[in-house]
């Protein structure tokens, strides 16, 4: 054994010992990202106003909302998320794809390539958006926590929900370290009902679970 | 060690080797089960018809519908299953508690125990059912299958779920062996869009993960 692969093995049981590998759960209902020009477009004349913070740092919820209209349906009063963005991004939960008539990729945000298009109404306009995902599951995390943990950028984690009557274990959730990034995995509402997460479930992370 | 604790084991390492232990899925979708009483006021006059017959024998879903009315909003369009019960109730996806403003519990059918009650509303009849759940996870299984699990009525398993980008493990997944079902798990909308479970998707049973 050398001596990385010792410290692997200390940090894990550091993190067994002290219970530091939970992790609060944010559950991310559908919401919509705009291009300064997309706002303008939906919202002509009017500025981008705070509902309230959400946990990572600068982003909010906004007061402002459009329908996301699909070839088979809509889904109404779907939130705008703030700032603006450089790109446009649509993020809806699974079943809601059968709603819209759209075949959705799971993806991390920002990764947008061969995503479907969607119209975005408002009273005041509409615009189409290339990028509509269905968000892949993730874990916010500053560079401290991912070295803590011993993950990088992308790796795969598992974490165990251990709530009453739906416990679940998610794989397949992708580590995202960054400086200014506070540690909070991220679900959407279907992963939240199935799981019967509510405002005070907790997740615990798995590092080594395969 | 015992010869039953051996057996045990033997049975174990023939589930693994084989892989007996995959599980056909099924996903209720929202649904109604009546009494005749009930169905004869919401359907006066007429006779339920077979839309399509289901996994388990002789089940199988009706070409009726009904509304549900709850104290907040409506579920439109549910499909009444067949045939008819003992009790009259309504299993709807932990998403939709929130559309309708109640709170369901998580159960397996027939223990509607405190559950709340919600208005079904046809064009010809309305009436009032005690006993909306939100199904608890399960496994239909024979007799033979329980055995060869090595699980009894109630037990609970984990089921691991292998589906691209949602990878998901169940816990809390409660065996109901009898003579008469065939092996098949039961998940609502709410868990097959977290598990992103298609018409292919299988379960594998883990019996002794804990």
């Amino acid at each position: 054994m050398n001596e990385e692969e010792l410290r692997q093995i200390i940090r894990k049981i550091i993190i067994e010992e002290t219970q530091s590998n939970t992790v609060r759960i944010g559950v991310s209902n559908h919401h919509i990202h705009l291009t300064d020009e997309d706002f303008n477009t939906l919202f002509p004349g009017q500025k981008m106003t705070v509902f309230k913070p959400l946990y990572q740092h600068n982003e909010f919820a906004s007061n402002q909302f459009a329908d996301i209209v699909g070839p088979k349906g809509t889904v109404k009063h779907v939130r705008i998320l703030g700032p603006n963005r450089s790109h446009s991004q649509v993020e809806i939960a699974k079943s809601e794809t059968y709603t819209l008539g759209i075949d959705a990729p799971i993806r991390l945000s920002g990764h947008l390539d061969g995503a479907p298009s969607v119209k975005l109404v408002t009273p005041d306009g509409e615009v189409t958006v290339q990028g509509v995902i269905v968000a892949k599951r993730h874990i916010h995390m500053s560079l401290d926590d991912a070295q803590r943990l011993g993950v990088k950028l992308g790796d795969t984690v598992s974490v165990e929900i251990d709530s009453k009557d739906r416990k679940t274990i998610f794989d397949d959730v992708i580590a995202r370290p960054r400086e200014d990034f506070l540690l909070e995995m991220h679900i959407d509402t279907d992963e939240a009902s199935a799981a019967n997460v509510g405002p005070n479930t907790v997740g615990k992370i798995m590092v080594n679970k395969k």
